[in-house]
């Protein structure tokens, strides 16, 4: 076990997790932000406040630990160019295997399990980080760091991350795209979306209450054929009908297995 | 216009809706809740902390409101039976026209726009009513009354109530299974589905602060083939798979529209 008083940080990569990290990193005591390395010097402008950008991988070799922040595609390639480095790798893809960073040893992952917006600020505390790593030292190297930003930690295998990413998708991807069409619904009748308000966020606290398979109601779970029908009727495009339709059939489904 | 210092009131139903709406209004200032109705002795027992019950609607005839909060099919029928008292009938389902109430001439509709279990108190402040009425002083009645609950009122018309409640069934029951199948991934993995709140509470936040075709993310919105053949083999049911190709094309076709 050893331990850093101040653990110096590079970034490569220009996206938003990119952003609130750097942004986050510049101003923790326990952290030395030396450099975000990116391919465009117009996408770098942004991160001048938070430290030196370059467009040199090279410049963050010496760095304790470099972070890829980059699309999962990206992650493979760019490991390579790094492979060398004394430093930890660690990417913050949920969907990609730890792995890929090899065949480095001083490897892991550090992924935010949360959305993130450019122009939107975090509270991290509300940022569960799911982190691993290849020696027992490097995860505690990551600990001390997300620890100084006060956002909660949970060690994670590749695989339980890859399940969770999962169901990140459903939860975040997929919700958002039932209001999307829920707030069409609304645009096309001329009501307010934000009516609706309350019932989400009431919904999201019985489901986390009692979890969302006791929480189930309406005409779907309980077959109300006559309501489902007019429904249906009443949806103007064939994607709001599919969708009606696919859910529908989905809670039918799962309540009678 | 005329005015009423109390307003007498009777419930005709069993269900969460006639639970809540009896409990509120029993310690409401401005109403004198007289009789609760149902069709069964063991399911009135719970409302008789609130009101006098009976298994007679004849009962709530000398009411000056009488609310019907029984399910969508029993709406018409059991109106059948009070058109000829004096008082305002009321329903308080939202995809039920108010006609339904007809040939009588004092109707109205008074829906909460809401999901009810019976165990969960309820904070009125977060239960906009929709409501309508055919004469303007019938109208004043029930916003006097769901005011004196501090619930937000708006005036709506059946047609536009019937979009919302659409709406509504998009966001709290379709919701609701997704998030089913999100925490059925995280069991499936022994992850804790907990995780996943404050990701869900950000995407309802960004949903109502910038929209939610403005804030969607993920694999579908960026045509990631890779990650979403990836994730469709992780999938262990057809109906996930299935929810998942669904949704997945549903974005894609919404973004390219």
């Amino acid at each position: 076990m050893y331990f850093w008083s101040v653990i110096s940080v590079s970034i490569i990569g220009t996206g938003n997790v990119a952003f609130h990290l750097a942004k986050a990193l510049s101003t923790s005591q326990s952290a030395k932000l030396q450099f975000i390395a990116g391919r465009s010097t117009t996408q770098l402008t942004d991160f001048k406040a938070f430290a030196e950008v370059s467009t040199q991988v090279s410049d963050t070799f010496h760095s304790d630990l470099i972070i890829l922040a980059v699309s999962d595609n990206a992650i493979g390639e760019i490991a390579e160019k790094l492979q060398y480095t004394n430093g930890l790798l660690v990417h913050t893809s949920g969907s990609t295997a730890m792995d890929v960073l090899a065949p480095k040893t001083r490897i892991g992952v550090c992924y935010p399990l949360q959305t993130f917006s450019k122009r939107k600020d975090l509270n991290y505390r509300k940022i569960p980080f799911l982190l691993e790593a290849n020696h027992q030292e490097d995860y505690a190297l990551l600990e001390k760091l997300l620890g100084s930003l006060n956002a909660p930690v949970h060690q994670m295998n590749s695989k339980d991350r890859a399940s969770i990413h999962l169901a990140a998708v459903f939860s975040n991807n997929f919700t958002n795209h039932i209001l999307t069409e829920a707030a069409q619904l609304c645009n096309q009748h001329q009501v307010s979306f934000e009516l609706l308000k309350p019932l989400l966020e009431e919904t999201l606290e019985k489901a986390f209450l009692n979890g969302p398979e006791n929480s189930q109601t309406g005409p779907a779970k309980r077959h109300d054929t006559q309501t489902i029908q007019k429904q249906l009727e009443a949806l103007k495009t064939s994607e709001q009908q599919e969708l009606y339709s696919t859910l529908t059939k989905a809670i039918q489904n799962y309540y009678e297995r």
